[in-house]
């Protein structure tokens, strides 16, 4: 173990933050934030992500606002918008999200296949 | 969009192998196996993630099996040895988490310095 070694620490702060970016809707929302040209509204994030509440995806988004990887802005009109928007520090975790979020498309097939010789297996 | 299209439909089951694989004790327990030398002891892997519990560990290990990222192998000795290792698909999600691993690492500071500044704007 070398660079990994503290995130193995459940008392490491790394874990807790590790906890939150290895995090299915993490992945998702930072995602649509590093493709997109600008910034992008509350509403928008919620329509391109099936499934989500507006519960988790308010929470979520706090939580990387507070961890200072997406900023909000409030546009002061009726009714008011809001967008949101990677920093600087966001845009250098949507490599290594993005990358998992390919594996999970290319590997797709091959993990069906498993699960199945699995199954076939326990039954 | 473009590769990451089909993980942000809910109903695509690209995104419930995404939620298996971007989850903290996933990460964790791949980057073990992929550091390891030769397989892994259950008991080693159990000590080595603080904060596991056996439940949690045995059903994260029985689901890495089935999506086919992880081979068991049991030892008919008393008591059973039971060792894991990675698949050479789990090989090819080494990488990808253990990038995310490095990042919560690195970047640890810059977001307490963000969690603390939104704290104090907050309050």
């Amino acid at each position: 173990m070398d660079t990994v070694t503290t995130v193995y620490s459940g008392a490491c702060p790394a874990r807790a933050l590790l906890d939150r970016i290895a995090n299915k809707w993490t992945t998702l929302i930072i995602g649509i934030l590093g493709e997109a040209d600008g910034p992008v509204r509350f509403s928008d994030l919620r329509r391109s992500i099936t499934g989500i509440s507006q519960k988790m995806l308010t929470q979520t988004l706090r939580d990387l606002e507070r961890d200072g990887l997406v900023v909000r802005k409030i546009y002061p009109v009726i009714p008011p918008r809001v967008e949101y928007s990677l920093t600087p520090l966001g845009r250098t975790l949507d490599d290594p999200l993005r990358a998992l979020s390919q594996w999970a498309d290319r590997h797709m097939n091959e993990v069906h296949a498993a699960q199945h010789a699995f199954d076939a297996k326990s039954a």
